[in-house]
């Protein structure tokens, strides 16, 4: 088997559970963060995003990031804080355009072409120095038993949305993938190298794990799932280890469904992330190679009452005994009521 | 283990490949049909529905819609028909508008109540006769080493757009199901009663193998996959058992990913059809089961080309020695070429 279970330096003892957890000693309860746990459903969240002008200024201000990165942490018992940023600040980094508008989602100008794209790349940490200022902010402040994610998005899905320029179901861009492989070959290529230079930075500024969001892993027959997110992924992780990068890596390949195990046998990250849809023996199995993490349906949480708690047994039976970080298996929702994740981290953290 | 590979009576050696095939029986080529086979990426379809008022009028009409049904059959060597009908006439036999708008897809109009739903169970299979017409006219012109294929929308599937009254992601109709699980088990069971009188309607009329498109089985937890998805189709299956239908029946659980495995094992349909995001390691697993259809990406089949060559050969060399039908993991998309489609089928039909 070629991956690896454990990075070559364990952890110290004085590591924060998420990181020990991360490099597959499983905790007496397991650590908890939820995906866009800085967010909306905060409305002292809410209140900050009102001081600014936009979305990517919001992202790129730290004093902002750190502070939206933040509250959650003072109000609820989160394991890990993840730096409050936005997948999408690398295509801009690289020259394309991008801009939010209210209601639609993201918007993205022209393509760029390969070889402008490729001349960018020694630019995107320096551009993105912002998020590494927040992370610096952040670390500074955390307490040191909670532990600091950084992140990025995924090539294949950085890359879906260069291509689609906007809100979509991604069906132009699995298209333009069967109709140009070696153009696609060649985008993803710069997006790795890209993206490992960004996440080096947000390692080198005080991530201390780092998170690969691939949100468009859905709808891949296995031959493109191998081309679009597994040899990126193995390249992008080759390329953060020859770059010095030593802390923990967690891959998401959300929607890949029974492609999970594949990724979690093919790629050397230390935990994989797992989504509302896997079946409890299926992350079992993914156990067995990796630290996983998920997968709590965030419109469960959202619901409440009886069929909430019941899914959070089911997840702690099932994967509880394991190296496990509990989470939601997509991000929370803008109106779920912050009594309901109260209740759930009391439970998972009260063991 | 509770399923059955074969039907307790054997295909009599007159019968289709096709319905041998979904009996167990591995053909020396696969029998091939693909999803929405009558449709538009063909222009007598375009033409033919041209002369329709609206898509409703146009399912119900038994001469256009067995014409409909025909057109495919005439011009490419498809091993099976699959009646031409829609998915949305369960809940418009039920006393719930639908309607579709050009570009926009369906709307209902509001969901009746539990006790109006039920009331109009009975009328179910008599107000979609027309389709049982659809089924005797076309079975009465096609070759009869040709099958003919009924079907109907899996019960989850037709109760999200129920609930949603259009197109979307199904967001709103899995909230549903978290907040109010009483009510949707009480729908999903007038959904199984009303759709197993219609397709035994259809089994009577000529329909010689029955599909039932679970069209939204994705982003389902386990225990919601369970409730939602495979509680429904086993007591449908039982149901249509008791009503005396003997023909072979096809389950379409798409999207489900990791879960296709244990609806295979828990779901008493003859053959189980699979999507695009299959592994092929993992459809082999459900081959040992039962008979697997799909699973070629309708986004490769438009593309054309080397891509495309080599995914079907990745299929027939995975799966073509089992028992096995050739299909896409999707509806074929309206602007395929047609000269793709015969490239494809001339390569699975020739051996």
């Amino acid at each position: 088997m070629s991956f690896i279970r454990r990075m070559t330096h364990p952890a110290p003892s004085s590591a924060p559970p998420f990181i020990k957890t991360l490099l597959g000693e499983a905790q007496p309860r397991p650590p908890v963060w939820f995906m866009r746990q800085a967010g909306r459903y905060l409305p002292e969240y809410r209140a900050l995003r009102a001081t600014a002008p936009d979305f990517i200024s919001f992202c790129l201000d730290p004093e902002k990031a750190a502070e939206a990165t933040l509250q959650p942490m003072r109000r609820l018992p989160f394991s890990a804080a993840i730096v409050f940023a936005d997948i999408l600040l690398i295509p801009r980094a690289l020259g394309q355009d991008v801009w939010f508008e209210t209601g639609e989602g993201p918007k993205l100008g022209e393509l760029p072409s390969v070889e402008q794209l490729r001349d960018a790349i020694p630019q995107v940490a320096e551009r993105l120095g912002a998020v590494g200022e927040t992370l610096a902010l952040v670390r500074a402040t955390l307490e040191p038993n909670r532990a600091l994610i950084g992140f990025a998005g995924a090539p294949w899905t950085v890359l879906t949305y260069m291509i689609e320029r906007q809100s979509s179901d991604r069906e132009h861009a699995r298209s333009y993938a069967w109709q140009h492989p070696e153009q696609v070959d060649a985008l993803l290529a710069i997006l790795v190298e890209a993206t490992a230079h960004y996440l080096a930075m947000q390692a080198a500024k005080g991530a201390q794990a780092l998170q690969l969001f691939e949100s468009w892993a859905e709808g891949l027959s296995e031959s493109q799932f191998i081309r679009l997110v597994v040899a990126p992924h193995r390249a992008l992780v080759a390329r953060l280890r020859e770059l010095g990068v030593q802390v923990p890596l967690i891959g998401f390949p959300r929607g890949c469904g029974a492609l999970a195990k594949l990724y979690a046998e093919s790629v050397e990250v230390q935990a994989v992330a797992l989504d509302t849809a896997t079946p409890l023996a299926a992350g079992r199995e993914i156990q067995k190679l990796k630290t996983i993490q998920g997968a709590l349906d965030p419109l469960a949480l959202r619901a409440g009452g009886p069929g909430l708690d019941a899914e959070v047994e089911r997840l702690l039976e099932a994967w509880g005994q394991g190296p496990y970080v509990f989470n939601l298996g997509h991000g929370i929702l803008p109106d779920t009521p912050i009594a309901h994740v109260e209740k759930v981290l009391a439970r998972v953290t009260a063991g």
